[in-house]
């Protein structure tokens, strides 16, 4: 076989159907987030970034940055081995209880990130509990379905948010087999919320476990950036809430939260936790520090809040349609791949604006649309700028206007 | 059922079987390495390592150092989103024209760690390529089992470093099939090395591409740190060369190496890759000045192997028994786990020298070791300590002696 030719062949289908991907070569500038450096073939360009996950710009917040600068004083670059072999730093240690504490549970396992949490975790659970039947949300995130599909153990996909179908779903399932009930809060495309209360009266009724992904809810919601449960007063309902350090926390890494028992339980038994180099000290100790400032802190959640509200009211106001939705994600919608493509290339070389085009296979087609994710670092001229640019373009590519 | 009764039980029976593990708590002293404060109930104590994969000491390297802090106050902490979404940064670009480069190889693609590198390429290998049999090395490190488990291709295993049996089963394969020759350089328990040649010369016989792990050898081997492969000449005869950040080069994250349409489309199609967040800047930044460092400087690789055989000329003075092997990795044998344990525990408790145990099942029963890895900062002094501390303990539990 003529591996060179399929690879390019492969490549070639997805450059046919427009799903090329072409990353933008950024340089952040700290301290002027959300500006970066765009590094083109031309030279370099400022941009103003729409689409960052570093929700609250805590990865430019001082005290992260002082506590990863001195973490790598004090203890150097890299962790220097796995978490039984010589990687444990006292920094993870204090993560992992920081993290217990933020979700009001026994215990924390810290991952190398977010995705990884998820499917060690899911892909452990499946596999050792004998006859554990997982029920998957529909919308669930690309790491929880490849846990799951790992683990080999039987899944039922239930409807997006739908109680009702998962109930059915639990009802028509063997009553003695184990269950365990994974889902998000904040779904990161549409910025829809699950019903968590509903899920856990569902879990309570048929006697499943609960996995709760808060990976774009974490930091952002309930009095301590403990996410949806703990603004919803949820928490201890649920057996594992799951979350990353590299979104609204601004670092990098992931972890569950639970009983001691089943922490423990994932930490003796998952693969990829156990053999792979530990998070950098440095990464732990920022984690800490945002975790710790995001606890006692309002700040950030109100600014966020306010400015969400505010970019929406000014689309509203031009009639640039975006789908609502009760988070802080706006999904400007254009519904056609090239399009959205066409705007979001306009918008970085016209405008220094810089948002990433979802298409398929990340979105449904037909749904193709721009995830604006504003800031509290995002000024208000920052606003009028993206607004006006995209009231332009709307013009230009005669896409239609919201009705109000 | 009862869950937590569940977890329970599973984790008392890795106590019964002596394999529960505890992870030391460290704090690793930049500057002073191979020192560390380990953190224990009753306070602190001194200790020094001899079981950490920072092989040359280059997570204390200044330029490392420097290069990091700096691309925290250029850049801040996380890099704020996936890959395609925002969290390209700069210094990724760098890094992978760097790796590239260090493995004579068109391009380079990072990932995470060099656990999600060997399960996302050769799982989207095993994936995607239709009929493909993957040839792996019966002792390949988890995260290839992992990817190819995963793959659902099929998996046809072949005796550790034997290539007769190798071309046994290359010959038993449909011919026409797509074939992957899946093996590591330097094995990590053991410290083996593959015969890379003679591997290549098969691959080339049956059409099959070869993807080789040099994660224990990048950075130590070779005129530029290229690895075994590089060392015998033998780089562009690999399809793939994967590698880590987090072991010589003293970072974290992980790597392939190979065409340009290969990685390109492993970035176009592998799950692990696309849907987390990328590498921070500063860990980038870091990689990148390490593996400059180690390309020009041969300093560190000297002293290394200076100090392997110096250690294994001690251990040999005092009878100590070791397995002979061509690498840096000094597997001191027991062959019994509860002896291994207790001669670990002794040493950090009495000697203040950390070497965590090697039991089953990351190694057979009856083959349970300290493997003990000397670094250039390991002075004349800490060996005839550790040297010293053994020697006596090997008395006193009445282990056998290494015939001279
Ligand atoms: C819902 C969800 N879970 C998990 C992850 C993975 O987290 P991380 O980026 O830390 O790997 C993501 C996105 O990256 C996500 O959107
Ligand atoms: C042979 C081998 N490959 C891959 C890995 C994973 O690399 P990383 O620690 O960067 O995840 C390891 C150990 O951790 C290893 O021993």
């Amino acid at each position: 076989m003529d591996f060179e030719a399929f690879f390019k062949g492969e490549l070639e289908g997805l450059h046919e159907e427009g799903r090329y991907r072409i990353f933008a070569d950024l340089e952040r500038q700290r301290g002027n987030f959300p500006r970066a450096t765009r590094y083109t073939d031309n030279g370099q360009q400022d941009v103003t970034v729409w689409c960052s996950n570093d929700y609250l710009g805590m990865g430019q917040n001082a005290e992260v940055i002082a506590a990863m600068k001195n973490a790598i004083d004090h203890c150097g670059a890299g962790a220097g081995g796995t978490r039984n072999i010589s990687g444990t730093n006292h920094y993870h240690v204090l993560l992992e209880r920081e993290l217990a504490d933020l979700h009001g549970k026994e215990s924390a396992l810290i991952f190398t990130s977010g995705y990884i949490s998820n499917w060690a975790t899911l892909g452990t659970l499946g596999q050792k509990i004998p006859g554990l039947i997982i029920f998957s949300d529909a919308l669930n995130h690309a790491s929880m379905i490849e846990g799951i599909r790992y683990s080999k153990c039987e899944r039922v996909i239930w409807k997006h948010n739908d109680v009702k179908d998962l109930e059915a779903k639990l009802t028509a399932a063997d009553p003695k087999a184990p269950k365990l009930i994974a889902f998000e809060s904040v779904y990161s495309m549409d910025g829809d919320i699950a019903p968590i209360k509903e899920i856990c009266d569902l879990a309570d009724k048929y006697g499943a476990m609960t996995y709760l992904d808060e990976v774009h809810a974490v930091g952002m919601y309930g009095a301590h950036g403990g996410g949806i449960a703990e603004r919803e007063g949820l928490m201890d309902r649920l057996t594992v809430i799951e979350g990353t350090l590299g979104k609204a926390f601004g670092v990098m890494g992931g972890y569950i939260t639970g009983s001691t028992a089943l922490c423990d339980f994932v930490r003796s038994f998952a693969s990829g936790f156990i053999f792979t180099t530990a998070l950098p000290p440095a990464l732990a100790a920022g984690a800490v520090a945002s975790i710790r400032h995001l606890k006692s802190s309002q700040l950030e959640r109100f600014a966020h809040q306010e400015r969400v509200r505010r970019l929406r009211s000014m689309l509203d106001a031009r009639g640039i349609p975006h789908m609502p939705n009760p988070s802080h994600i706006v999904p400007v919608m254009v519904g056609d791949a090239a399009k959205c493509k066409w705007i979001s290339d306009l918008l970085l070389d016209n405008f220094g604006i810089y948002v990433q085009p979802i298409n398929y296979p990340t979105v449904p087609k037909k749904t193709e649309r721009l995830r604006i994710t504003p800031t509290p670092v995002h000024s208000d001229g920052d606003m009028e700028h993206l607004v006006g640019a995209l009231h332009q373009l709307w013009s230009r590519c005669a896409l239609a206007r919201a009705v109000a």
